[in-house]
Formats: structure tokens, C-alpha cells, sequence
């Protein structure tokens, strides 16, 4: 299946603005190991049959805050544009997956800097031609972590795990997750303070 | 005792560059309700008398970092600067008792866009008369809060507190420190991105 707008291990993507080595520094600034990529991959198969009821939930949450669901939304009317949503959807939804895989080689750095550069106004609404907000505010960027890897919990409790067992992939989520939205801030932030 | 530096309530502080009705969006989006300001308070007796052992272990990973300790050391010659990094403990001493207090209120407000110019060009160095690195680069104020809450974990247990009540108490940490690691990367970001 294609998933539009879907660009990981796209050669044509702009080469990554920071290093290899720059990366490995910030793993080990926020304490990402190889033990968290072990927990990660465990949780890929617990979270790939419950991909669409995780969306459901990330999604339900998003649409309950208004300064949230307005950056779904058309700029001039403000009604959520479904289409979008959809399209976002279908690329969040393997996220997971690519969040799972944690793979931390060039093409997945040069992919997280532009699903960064998609959340920043340099890129936002253009991959799916949508008139949407200009884009979202840097701040919620490290914000979301939160509930991201909060409501992960109990699809990571699915396949019965004991409870250090899911505190392991669920921590080595929030590492996982608060790096990556770590990188999606390169285009916010001004020139030689990243 | 006066801690050199340390300016919470300081009403002289410059305007604080977002609104308190931002603030609660901001809490909002990280899940950071009622029962998290609880569990920051019952926090507060038990990581008191443990300041001093929570510093050493805060102090020793960022020692063992030399591109974390490099900010705490001289610009030309690379050395760490003794005085720098005593005055910056006395106040992030004074930081842990804040953060527990979670008095989220425009005095707090005021005093953490200050802490975030201090990480930043406009305003390290300054309070602490040193010619150190210009600057945190933006990266590692997001990414430090995992070590920062990770290593809490068995101070937050050295009362004998269930894993329930514990989980509760770091959890909520968890979300103080990404709240403020947010807000201190306000003066990072470009005109209207923040």
C-alpha cells in the first residue's frame, strides 16, 4: 500500500542538517541505549495488530483540545479538514512502526527532519495541499511526548507482559519519541542555537 | 541564605513573554493536571533532605559528558570553571524545591523565561560573570529532562512510598521538567514559531 506524502528512505529528500555523530550525542544525552532499542523492537509486534485502536486514541485526544484540532483545520473557516486528518493518519500510523524499528542510520535522520519541517511553516499543508494553519507552535512539539507515550501504556500491556518488562519499552518510548521531537525543532530555532 | 543569581519573585524580571492562559494550554497539552501538582508536592519532604546526594548524581552525568560539561567550563581553554558550576548548584539546588512547590503562577512564569535566557546567547554567562560556551545549544534542553527524572526515581522511593505512588510522583516530574524545558526554549526560536 502507498501511503501519500510518505518519504522515509527517499534519496530525494535534503541531506540531514546535523550529523551521525551529533545523533549518537543527543541518544546519549537523553540516555537512549541499546537496551531501549531492544525494549522498542520488542514492542514492535505488541503494537502492530492495535495500530488503528493507538490512532484512535492519539486522535481522540487531539480533537478534544481546540488549540490542538485547529492545526487539522482550514485556516479561514476553521473546520477540521478531513482529508488531511486522513492522510496524517495513514502516516502517523506507520510512524509506529518506524518508531518500533528505531533504525538511527542517515535515512531515518534525514526523515525526521522533514516530518520537522512539516510541523514548522517551511513545510506545513504542502504535502497534502491543504490551507491549514501556518504551522504548529514549537511548543507543543516537546509537549505531546507526554500523552504520545502516556496513552501508549495499556496497548503495550496487550500481549501480557509483566509490569518492568512494559515500564522498559515504555520508557525507551518516551526517549524514542522526546529525541525525535527534539529533531522535528531544527527549523524553529534560529540560526547556530540548535 | 542567598543564592547568588537566584531571582524567582524578583518583580524587577522582565515581562513574562507568554500568557498564563498559554501556560494552561501548555498543561494541557502534556497531561499536566490536578493530581500531578499533588504528587509534586508530596515530593517536596521527601526529596528535601536529599538535595545534596540528588546534585551529586545530576553533576556526575553531566561530568562524564564532555560535550554537556564543556558548558560549564572556559571558552578558550576548555577547562571547567569551579566557580561557575558551584553557583550554578546552589540555584538548581533551589530548582528542585521549586519545581515540587509547582506554584504555576506569573511570579514561576517569569523566573522560568529567565532560566531559558541563561541557557541562551541573550543571557548566559552573565549572572555568573564567566566566559564559558555561548550558549546550551536549544537540543539538549528537551533531551536532559530524561536523566534529570530517570535518575529521581530512587530518591522519589527513599520513603518507602508503593510503586503506584512513586509511578504518580515521577510521572508528574516527568511533565514539570518538559514544561519547563519547553518554556526555557523560548528565546531559541524564531519570530512567531515559538
Amino acid at each position: 500500500m502507498t501511503i501519500a506524502g510518505y518519504r522515509y528512505h527517499d534519496d530525494t529528500l535534503p541531506e540531514a542538517a546535523i550529523t551521525l555523530e551529533e545523533l549518537e550525542l543527543m541518544k546519549e544525552a537523553t540516555l537512549l541505549g541499546d537496551g531501549d532499542i531492544a525494549a522498542l523492537r520488542r514492542s514492535a509486534p505488541i503494537l502492530e495488530p492495535q495500530i488503528d485502536e493507538i490512532l484512535d486514541v492519539w486522535y481522540g485526544f487531539v480533537g478534544s483540545k481546540p488549540f490542538l484540532v485547529a492545526h487539522f483545520s482550514d485556516a479561514k473557516t476553521g473546520a477540521p479538514i478531513p482529508e488531511y486528518m486522513d492522510r496524517v493518519r495513514a502516516r502517523f500510523g506507520h510512524w509506529i512502526r518506524d518508531t518500533a524499528a528505531a533504525e538511527y542510520d542517515e535515512a531515518w535522520l534525514r526523515w525526521q527532519l522533514e516530518i520537522g519541517r512539516r510541523h514548522h511553516r517551511v513545510g506545513k499543508n504542502k504535502t497534502d495541499h491543504v490551507e491549514s494553519t501556518a504551522l504548529i507552535p514549537l511548543r507543543y512539539l516537546p509537549l505531546l511526548a507526554q500523552p504520545i507515550v502516556d496513552t501508549l501504556r495499556p496497548f503495550l500491556e496487550a500481549d501480557g507482559d509483566d509490569r518492568d518488562a512494559v515500564d522498559a519499552m515504555q520508557n525507551a518510548w518516551r526517549k524514542a519519541v522526546l529525541l525525535q521531537a527534539t529533531l522535528w525543532s531544527h527549523p524553529y530555532v534560529k540560526e547556530g542555537d540548535y
